[in-house]
């Protein structure tokens, strides 16, 4: 391979001579040997380049750069948010805690291909465009990483993950309406309950999606907030007047969405309690959709030994012994999804939790696992709409043998003839495996015509 | 010991003859005898006295339940309410996970007192109120616990938990204003960074609790639902038409607090989001306390080789071999609190994802570890509040000292001599052990009265 | 309230007058309002009891204090750990991290009473034994605490979680041995499978246990290390040779348990790792036990549309508003404790992380957290081994009836005709809604006769 | 691009030409598009293909596969797992539950590739070997799954993670050697305390990295246990006599570990205790490491107002705008990969305890998890070994000044004057701003001989 010099403060470097990247994302490669290359997300990536364009337009239009300047940085940032330069970004998530090396990774990208879009070769001649002075102009890694962090959270929300909920919700909320009326057992404890509609019982499923985009949506005030602006500790240094509300306003316009610069900018680079808090609604949804997806795989189980009560689409073959055998397997992925979300809040709460001082240093960490799990539950929730809940159906002859057959009815009587005399009807019937009217009449507690008038599922929802 | 027959459903039970619960009570402390006695929370039994009497209202009003059976209850749950009676709640948080047996345990106490305050003996003559048929009239454990639940954790949070965070975020705001101009040393990474003011570094701190706050509120409707009328299984069922509403008004009523009806019944049985949700609140505000007090005991340390830019009071000897030794125990009984916090937003997460069909049945966890979260984060946020923020002062000597001593003053002059300059006066000073002034000069970069109007810590902030 | 005055090193403090503990145990129930009162485990506080009385034989022997002394100090130890001074330690988990008041408090209670043992009032004449002096001497909170840690932890997985998941183990294993011969239907995916039998379902909860049992004996060697003779920062400062090493052996021979001095006290003090390992194989004991006790309530659900196939005890009546319902409470509550044990473990890691420098100072959150793991999960296990494992049974009809129903025996198949012919079987017979035997002969693959010899449930076990 | 069709039970796929895979890979492509494309770790895959190779040369030595069939199936497991077939695994880790359609792709891969090998094109000709019925003869993806996971993870921990590990601690053994006799104070509380050595210091984490080690190996054993010959249930259904044992040697002869059959299939299929309880293992270490980083960056804060006691290595520019600053970046990458092994602790932990019946169907998510955090913590350790621990050295300059400074030193004073007199010296100094020496004898308490004599750093380590 060939390779070109780079420099930094620290001194020279060999760098691979076809990469955009400089001294000091080499420097990172080298020393961060951890885990899967590239780990970074390509959306924090892309995050940088929003703000790196934001602060170029700002420092333009606050005197302290030129507009050609401004232009070739822009023009660079757009080419790496059209994707052209993906592979320009070898770092890991595992580096300094800062993202100090993704924020240099990104300033000398657009420093040296700024070079080549003036005609140069890579590291040829000045650099017209300096990493540190020019691209990094009033910022520092401890606000722009968190911005980053920022736009690539709310976008990764609004872009990818409320829809995917939102579909699935409003799919539910379809069955519920079209299966209101389907009466069927219910169940609490497992054991055989008073009856409800398939209906209900999937409106309950909707609900609670309807409870955790609320509460998503509830935190994206505190996560529209960003940290540019903070520079090094939270004061602003080296930045002209009126930059931190500016370059927010561009940052806003360039990604459509309602950023606005941080109240408080030593919390904003010291703590990362909005990603917590935004995170904590994800949970909360993984949470409601853990217990979705179960009960679902569990009212379709069967075929024959199972609860059976609804029929879910068959995708797949389900096993590479048993021939024939079809398995929940949309309610597996996304039941593991879950799972995986609940860890990702715990190392997320960990790392927001220990901070010090003006930084938390725990930022990439941080990032990767909210950015993975916003897209996994977004994903999870449209292959889970598409290929389980959108097919399914009630097996209404199950539902109604399991039915017919409940001593639970009997709850119906309470209020006629008292919770003990009820009691005691469910308990014979269960005792001598017969019905309940049957018992009932025994005892001498109704007549015929009073348990049929009675007892009526259809009645009991 | 002297006993009484009690008998349920199931057959006759002993129970000792001066308490007032009955039979399911009695087989509940036999059949679970698992950790601590008596850990049911306190507040579950008072929230459950609340809803005993405002369904006793409103079965009265919607004329199911007589005027005089209405009184004696509410009576009953008035005296509970006054602590009257907390000897009579002896069940544990790990019975039946629906908390059947605590619903019984409230019914069965309020009947018996009332035959008591009729003038019988306790399991006297016919029970004027039947625990099952008139305490538990238009209720299920399944939509009372899950109300207990919503009354109990709401009431902690305004009570306790808002307050005590609030006090701790306005002495902190106060402390922030008053220190406004004191300009300390900055430090990122650990390391030394560019200064900025202590107000400054402690309203970081305002902002973080401010924030917390926000999100605590934020979850505040969802937990305004109350499952109550749902009875079994979300349906309803042998309530009268009307008595959703009305009961809620009532508990809204006698609580004070604005509880509303829950608009969908199988969700507020099914799934204990709420909880879950504003339990994420309180983790977030976990993870801000962690860092603050960690924050506070760094700046603390000392006296002679740490930090010690902050002084914070001395409030008990700290070392029982160490003479004259005085600890940041206030921190370490907060992030301790913090930790447990951590520890309880799984527990939670984790039995509100394993509901199943109609009914989640990991509500006693679920209600105690939220409780327990909400009173230690209230307690510990007063006592962090009273015998350390308030007494924060700072250490001049000491702030000026390490302030005047900083190589990161040298940023100021990116600006002017650009990054690679700056870095290399710094580097130099670093390795000398010498100021970065005489460096500056030496290398004859500024002059050194440039380097006076350049350099200048109060101007950085 | 009468009070006296007690002075340590800060000033005087009103001390009630009845009580044995002095200044430093007042100062803290003062300035740790946080959470219940006294919260600070027994377990501890009798683990204290062994290492004063272990500490003042080991200073007797090794010259540095009076047998006088040291049989006043041993007496008022044995009255502790006789349970009768259990009022004289009101402080609670949420104070100095180090526990430093917690051994104050036990120094104090010692002194004190060892005064009235000498025939004084307490607080009257001169102490014949000094709290620091005396009965901490040697030591340091900072070796006491974390030595009373892993007593406490010791004795409790010893005396109570490993003898009730035993129970537990040999009652499955007991049934599995009773029902080897019971063939049934087996469930993979919650979807019919090929059969086994049910001795060979308990077999697989049995072995988990023994798994489970295994893991945490292998961290016993870990916690059988005690700090004591590090003293303040591990360094053994103010102990006399040999101090260590010999009263780890008292405390073994005070205990009954192999007790050793650390290898390294550095590590014994500024970590509690031994706790995070002994706590991650209760963890792993109850992913085990939430896998066991969630297994048994869905075989036993029902009774009618449920699965069914095992029966287990009826214990209480199972819901106040739906008469007869029986359900698997003990399923609950084992798994409620899974749940919470979960969050402990949270809990302890993040306290166990923490650590700064020489020390940790989560030690009253770890202990606490582990000590309930350990309770909980030995409690849990006996009572749910005596109120449900004990008591299951195969419900032989319902099993014989859903084997014989079941698609999935044709895997017998596969070795004869193809899993590709062997899945036309089933899918056909299950779309038809007959039985294998039908189709396999229609379909021309087998004979009758074959197909009779070939799927037997029995073999295919 | 072109395709060819591929058929399975449920019909005809079309399937990319030039790819190995078959119809039910293409299928779980399509069905489950859940985050990043071929998420399921190579290392699960080549874990496959050992077990591949293994169970073909048992079939055929006990008579159910031909020697030709076992060589071309053992000779395309050697390309896997000489890397060169890594294109043909595009399965994601959110699939079904046990990781069927990964068995599948497998299947599906080995046959096609064996076709070709044979000499035709892919899917050309009659398939010389079938996909079920060959390849995953004796097999089931409930029994392979877990045996791949058990073999990839026993592989990562023994070649990766353990290696690097002691490596770590070797470095800080031979520092703990080489420092000492190096003095420092001690800090508690992250107070003043009294002192000990720097090699001290630092052989307390080798001591916990060493716990871990062998806390890492107490598990090995569980994870050798291996499912293979359980099939789909446990029950060992269409294998050859003596099967399970064989194939367990065989992969023990491929993989060179000390692989065997589990004891009980039933717990291996339906349960991964054994990946808990090794990731247990995995946590400890990542408490331990946490805490370790955390000490080391705190003790090389500064570099002027920091600690600053020890020195590390300067791997690179640390700050974007703050000339010449040098971060604790390699402490700052390895606690964020213990916050990220925490978090997957808990994945892991929900995935375990939440399987059903007879298969625990969370299997990709618990693997992945693994995998994950034992490559991150080898990698991290290495990394953090070569670019800071190795280059560790002590400050003597601050160390001596901060160490002759200390109140702490006046512990040495308590079994001469008491340690009340010894505490009024400390606070007295403390107060005054003064040294000890001067107010010890100021106060009477020594004279400065037996200050000098009594008091002596060296003396209390």
């Amino acid at each position: 391979m060939k390779y070109r010099i780079e420099k930094d403060t620290m001194g020279e470097v060999q760098v691979p001579a076809d990469k955009y990247w400089g001294a000091q994302t080499e420097r990172s490669r080298n020393n961060f040997k951890i885990g899967a290359a590239a780990s970074m997300p390509m959306e924090i990536i892309y995050g940088f380049a929003y703000l790196k364009k934001a602060a170029a337009f700002t420092n333009c239009d606050l005197g302290v750069l030129s507009s050609e300047k401004r232009d070739v940085i822009a023009a660079v940032c757009d080419e790496i948010l059209a994707g052209k330069l993906d592979d320009q970004f070898p770092l890991v998530i595992w580096q300094t805690g800062s993202g100090t090396q993704s924020n240099m990774n990104i300033n000398e990208v657009i420093a040296n291909r700024a070079q080549v879009l003036k005609g140069f070769e890579i590291g040829e001649g000045e650099q017209f465009i300096k990493a540190n002075d020019d691209v990094n102009k009033s910022q520092s890694s401890n606000d722009t990483f968190p911005t980053a962090m920022h736009i690539a959270a709310y976008k990764a929300i609004i872009e990818i993950t409320i829809p995917a909920v939102d579909k699935l919700k409003n799919t539910l909320d379809a069955k519920a309406a079209e299966y209101k009326n389907v009466v069927k057992i219910g169940r609490t404890h497992l054991m055989d309950a008073t009856p409800l509609t398939l209906g209900q019982e999937l409106s309950g499923y909707a609900a609670q999606l309807n409870h955790g985009i609320k509460a998503l949506k509830n935190t994206l005030p505190h996560l529209a907030e960003i940290a540019l602006g903070g520079t090094a500790v939270g004061t602003g240094l080296n930045t002209p007047k009126g930059y931190d509300a500016k370059v927010a306003q561009y940052i806003a316009q360039f990604t459509g969405l309602p950023f606005v610069t941080a109240k408080n900018k030593f919390e904003a680079l010291a703590a990362h309690d909005a990603i917590v808090e935004s995170h904590g609604a994800l949970k909360q949804l993984a949470v409601s959709l853990n217990k979705i997806a179960n009960d679902i795989r569990m009212l379709a189980s069967g075929p024959r030994s199972g609860i059976g009560e609804i029929l879910i689409p068959e995708n797949e073959p389900g096993s590479s012994i048993m021939p024939g055998k079809v398995n929940p397997t949309q309610c597996e992925a996304l039941t593991m999804v879950c799972a995986q979300i609940m860890g990702n809040d715990v190392a997320i709460s960990i790392g927001g939790m220990q901070g010090h001082y003006e930084l938390n240093v725990f930022k990439p960490v941080i990032a990767a696992n909210f950015l993975h799990s916003a897209r996994l539950l977004g994903d999870a929730c449209v292959s889970f709409d598409e290929h389980c809940a959108q097919g399914i159906e009630p097996n209404y002859k199950r539902i109604k043998e399991l039915l017919d057959n409940s001593l639970m009815l009997v709850t119906a009587l309470n209020t006629k003839i008292g919770y003990y005399k009820a009691a005691e009807i469910a308990q014979t019937a269960h005792k001598n495996r017969t019905t309940l009217k049957e018992e009932a009449v025994r005892l001498g507690y109704v007549t015929p015509e009073e348990f049929d008038s009675w007892v009526k599922p259809e009645d009991m929802i």
